[in-house]
């Protein structure tokens, strides 16, 4: 085990390359060339449409200006800059609150860190068992500074004890300041938002075919007769998914041609051709320009024929529709009541926001989503304590003896000893590395099969699948030996109280570590999102085979987002270990701050200048945010009950017993306060909106605004086409949304001094219009501005886009 | 333990007595003088008004028809007679539903019982393992029979486990369409209802107090605000509790005074006089009459000026209130939804029906409703546990030394030798005997502590912790030795999986106990609810004491009602063993079955003609009672692996573990599907309703109709007295209903051919009206007639009487 020395050795590494990433960011990030990889979201939101220097023709691409190269910290004050209403309104409340969180952490540990390391520190040390112990026998420092430390029987474990209640009490009491704060954010965003189609449209799942009526016709019917004075309208919902696919394949073969076309543009002299069999690799030659062209052309027959299909049958119609009503309070009405005598039927529930809706599992049969449900939780429990099994089969064959047996061509090359003895030692590794890097898109595939219908949900399902993983394999794994399924099996065959005592009593052994865990991972690893490496080279990659116009590079750009799926568990490993540590090993808690205070400044110059988030979900991830705390409260307590009672702290352990019912008490108050804030809309609000709305608009035409708000992506694509007669009825919408349009203003310029909160400005709308130059599929609005103003920053065909990330 | 002889022994006494019973009951219930404690319900009802047969003097008390008696068991066929829906509109439909349980307790029993009679005794007996053991050694007879008897790694365990998954599958069936016919049961049953108050209200707590505004304009204000189109008016809630109890006291008196005055008119030559001090036992010789008469005035007149303080003061109104809709569909909206942004005020939740409301408890501030809730779940988790110890205490000092000590003149009496090891025989079981009997009680009192609002939710969660008991103390107290506590202890040292093992295997050990405890509890017990002996001795203590007028003598008949905090749990116990025991030993199924029909057609007499159900629930308690079952299905699962598992059947134990899996899944599916019937309104039925309604009765004066539907009791109590300017309104309100009440017709006459269901009759209804020819008070509308129907058969001061429960 470590001694102080080898913490400091492994942190100064850890610090060291830390600032060599910082150092690369700050070299890269002032280079003009990279500058739509480091600020998108200033090019997203029309702040800038170039990057700024570019005087002469190497001062494009390379930064000349040696000052700038001497402040290359100067990000860290700028990212402060900004205030916290001035976030929300440039990147949404989801993001300001994410950065909350990390000052939550800051709240909680600063005190607690000061407190344990004051008063735990001496107590600790001066008890001094361990210098009874033989030299050998003595584990690390860092142990003298722990608990293992206090000799057993001694009253000092009341201090342990009297502090591990004071951090209880105190983290309830920021959890819950914080949980109301939040709240009240929600509520305050929800109502100072604009009029969006969200509010006033419910989703419907579970519509009963009846013979004879069309789906539509049901709806109609059934709205028309429960809620007679609200019903508005719906919008059907297709069944795409067959047309997405082909949508994707076309969109690929775009991006071949587009290629093509660019090689011939650079080298005019040289037609590019390829090989028209398997892969390019075999076939005849052809000219590959007229091949990618000719193959869209085909795609596009079939994608009309499909397209014809899906609007022709019937049966593409699902039975689920977004059903629209002329109040916020009939929606909210409409979606917290039971409408049908069969519960199974006419299920509804808030729409997500239209940019939201993961489009593709609307068409999942409802009946099969509970069975969905019950395969995926058991997947879930696999994979989480037995995904070593598959690995460990996958590393018998990835040796260097299947190696040479596949290509025995490598035999020079593998006998050499050098690499063998690499390649031995890299090898086996390698099948756990892949699977832990592919891990978060397996868990969000699940996710995925399980049927939510909208990303924000998909990505909170697959941050609890993650925090599931983490908590086994990283926490107890870390703690006790051998595999997850090996603790599973002795914990089943242990008494339930002997749990906590086998892990509590090799949890002080452990912090140094989890404190190297946390400098390469919290440290180290912070530091490498802010150098986004990965897509600083897909960025010139595109750039240099790709890109035709300024808007092909503005595509290239993928700013990308705050990845829940992996921060918020990650995020809420590190409180479970401050909370377990804080007064088990209180040097771990130094650590943890530094993660919490580095991390949030990352992330707030990321959130600022880079990400571009999908969706808004108005916080909604925060519940399962406070309920992940209260539970690492609860472990820590029950570990260090477990510890206790190793200690033989038999007169001090019950008082302990207490603090885990105090704490779900706490826990259940909060759910029951709060959380109806993220699950339901209170009438009061909604009538209070209703009522603004109606006295400051009173003649707004909901019907026009609402006709089209969740339009099947379908319809958006060929919104330019003739033929259809649903074309035609577009169009009269249409017509009918310019009268009204002036109730929706758009803000086109950023520079106006206090933009509304939540609202994406667009500079010039048409800039973001794809393929303006190819056919008209795809080009969305380009005549007609944006009505929603938020449509300008998202692609509009985000829907097919979906399972790409 | 016992042999088949000792079972057959212990049947024969048991079948003695329960016939013994039988042949008491049958001899006491043709005699005119019981009439009224047998047949109560045709009393209330209106079907008799008096005894059938009175030829004589003799005659009016003694039957005299020797035919009669001999056809004593004729009760049972007369049982039969009535369908399920004269018994829904006769009874109710919780007291068909109730039946419906004994039902579908055959349902799953008889199949099982002949299947595995027919295919496991075979293979057990066959088996014989225990025919090499000593003599001695053999436990029972009855063990040859189960599964004891069968060899380890006996490859016939696949036989039991087949059965197992059989009868599992085959409950489920059962049980799922046992579900679906209740649940559509219930809505038929809420739809054929006529219109009633609580259809359209909801009652609204936590209601906010915003200081210079009373609560009655604050709920005006709000609901007014929030659902303008339809809130139409409500009901404030006065904390009458002190009022209440001196009610009660006055009560007393006046049964003292009618006692009194009875006496006088017996011996009219003596006039009864009494002490006046302290329980009459010393003091000054007063005269009984007027002293009593003096008391009830003092009382009245404090009455008076408690009555006027409530009135007055603002405080006494309660945050609570009734709040009236136009329609059902708004009162399902209002009940189904958030109102305020805060979610803690403004709760809604549908009022229950005015006679089911518990008036106490609308009392308790809202905020104390959780502490309340935690500290009574772990009291009835130390109860359940623990209560060996306070008893142990009590049974300590209970024993003859401390009877010495305490009454030394007692001493000759004890030291007889006889007696003295009769009581030390009998004093240390009494306390645990008392224990038992106030047990409901004591669970009651825990419910209502706990500030439930409605009588019928305070008997369901009455049910449920007397169920935790009986499953703790009876089920595994029976089968594990030691207190329940040693077992908890014993429990949470042990690996999770060794509890299935150790219980498993004492399971077959037990049998003959639980087939005894079947005919002591099942048999003779329900052949004793059926003789009422304890209400047949009050009712005539009562005549002859307090009895003047007719309208006396009907109060002085209790005729009960199904007790639900017994009879559920206790039922739930029987299917509990029956699913346990099917695999284990079958042949305590044919016992089981023996209950159920027995205890099928008691409670079917008793419904017919004795119980008056204090309240109408519409089946609420079903889903408790299917998940009791689904539970005790998990229960033989796990069960049957542990007894498996130390059999070494190792091969075929692993089979059983998809089972729970499935039976869960099975569960949260019924959940799913069906509860929501029993929890919420479906808009589409309250709008199908209102419009029906509306049709049939397009000029009805909702308001009116439900102007003093939640009338607290105190109103009703002084409607008669002139001097309070409420009381004015009240008049006002009345008069406007005398002109609307032609739309609810009261049937007034049982003989009428089909009476709607669920109306109870009445035949003359001042005749229920209590006190006529005392003060107005408690004259409950003797001079208008009752507008609800039900009001003429329930106390009109059933608020007042709750807590004698």
């Amino acid at each position: 085990m470590a001694t102080l020395g080898d913490i400091g050795v492994s942190a100064f590494i850890n610090i060291l390359s830390a600032f060599a990433f910082l150092l690369a960011f700050a070299l890269l990030r002032i280079q003009p060339v990279n500058d739509r990889v480091y600020f998108p979201k200033w090019y997203i939101s029309g702040g800038r449409s170039s990057p700024r220097r570019s005087a002469n023709f190497v001062g494009k691409f390379v930064n000349l200006n040696v000052k700038t190269y001497l402040t290359f910290l100067n990000w860290m004050p700028q990212a402060m800059r900004m205030s916290e209403s001035e976030i929300i309104s440039h990147a949404g409340l989801d993001s300001a609150v994410f950065l909350r969180i990390y000052i939550l952490g800051l709240k909680i540990f600063v005190p607690m860190a000061v407190l344990a390391l004051l008063i735990l520190i001496p107590v600790n040390v001066s008890s001094g068992t361990l210098y009874f112990l033989r030299k050998e026998l003595v584990l690390s420092d860092i142990d003298k500074l722990s608990i293992s430390n206090v000799r057993p029987k001694s009253i000092r474990f009341f201090v342990h004890i009297g502090l591990e209640y004071l951090f209880t009490f105190w983290t309830c009491y920021m959890l819950y300041k914080e949980y109301d704060y939040v709240a009240s954010m929600r509520l305050q965003f929800l109502t100072s938002q604009h009029r969006r189609a969200e509010q006033f449209t419910v989703v419907v799942r579970n519509i009963p075919h009846v013979s004879g009526r069309s789906i539509s016709d049901s709806v109609d019917h059934f709205f028309k007769t429960n809620h007679p004075d609200h019903y508005l309208c719906h919008q059907a919902v297709y069944n795409a998914n067959k047309f997405a696919k082909l949508v994707r394949k076309r969109d690929r073969l775009q991006n071949w041609l587009d290629y093509n076309l660019l090689k011939f543009e650079r080298h005019p002299d040289k037609k590019p051709t390829m090989k028209n069999g398997f892969l390019g690799l075999w076939g005849t030659k052809v000219d590959s320009i007229e091949y990618y062209k000719k193959q869209i052309q085909e795609f596009e027959k079939s994608m009309a024929l499909e397209r014809q299909k899906i609007l022709k049958d019937t049966k593409s119609i699902l039975p689920v529709a977004f059903v629209s009503f002329d109040s916020r309070w009939a929606a909210a009405v409409c979606a917290q009541t039971q409408q049908s005598r069969n519960p199974t039927l006419w299920l509804t529930n808030w729409a997500p926001e239209p940019r939201d809706v993961y489009w593709r599992n609307l068409a999942i049969p409802f009946v099969s989503l509970s069975i969905r449900k019950l395969v995926i939780s058991l997947s879930v429990f696999a994979l989480v304590f037995f995904y070593m099994i598959p690995i460990a089969f996958v590393q018998s064959l990835a040796n260097l003896e299947g190696l040479e047996r596949v290509a025995p061509f490598l035999r020079p090359v593998v006998e050499l000893k050098f690499i063998k003895s690499f390649l031995q030692g890299f090898l086996p590794g390698l099948a756990l590395k892949i699977f832990l890097y592919i891990l978060p898109a397996v868990l969000m595939i699940m996710s995925k099969i399980e049927g939510h219908i909208a990303l924000s949900t998909l990505e909170r399902k697959t941050s609890v699948k993650y925090y599931y993983f983490m908590l086994v394999n990283v926490f107890l794994g870390s703690i006790v030996t051998g595999t997850a399924f090996q603790q599973l099996h002795s914990f089943i065959h242990q008494s339930p109280t002997e749990i906590p005592r086998t892990i509590g009593v090799s949890i002080p052994t452990k912090a140094t570590f989890f404190i190297t865990y946390i400098m390469v991972d919290g440290w180290a690893g912070i530091a490498g999102e802010i150098l986004r490496l990965k897509r600083l080279v897909i960025f010139h990659l595109k750039n240099m085979f790709l890109v035709k116009t300024e808007r092909d590079r503005i595509k290239a750009t993928d700013p990308g987002s705050v990845d829940f799926p992996e921060t918020l568990p990650s995020l809420q490993l590190y409180f479970l270990l401050g909370i377990v540590y804080a007064v088990i090993t209180p040097i771990l808690l130094p650590f943890i701050l530094v993660f919490f205070a580095f991390a949030y400044l990352v992330y707030r110059h990321q959130i600022i200048n880079v990400y571009n988030q999908r969706y808004e979900s108005a916080a909604a991830f925060w519940p399962q945010v406070h309920s992940r705390i209260v539970a690492s409260l609860l472990i820590s307590q029950l570990l260090l009950m477990g510890l206790l009672s190793t200690k033989k702290a038999a007169n001090s352990t019950p008082l302990l017993v207490v603090l885990p019912i105090l704490t779900l008490s706490f826990h259940k108050f909060c759910k029951y306060r709060f959380e109806p804030a993220f699950r339901k809309y209170p009438l009061e609000e909604a009538m209070a909106k209703d009522t603004m709305e109606r006295t400051a608009e009173p003649d707004l035409n909901m019907k026009s605004y609402l006709a089209d708000a969740y339009l099947h992506p379908i319809f958006r694509s060929f919104e330019e086409e003739p033929p259809f007669e649903e074309e035609q009825e577009l169009v009269e919408v249409r017509v009918d949304k310019q009268q009204t349009r002036i109730a929706t203003p758009i803000t086109s310029e950023l520079s106006s001094p206090s933009p509304p909160p939540y609202v994406h400005h667009t500079e010039s709308p048409p800039q973001y219009s794809y393929y303006q130059s190819s056919p008209p599929q795809y080009v969305y609005s380009s005549n007609s501005p944006p009505r929603y103003v938020y449509h300008s920053t998202s692609p509009p065909h985000y829907a097919y886009l979906n399972e790409d990330h």
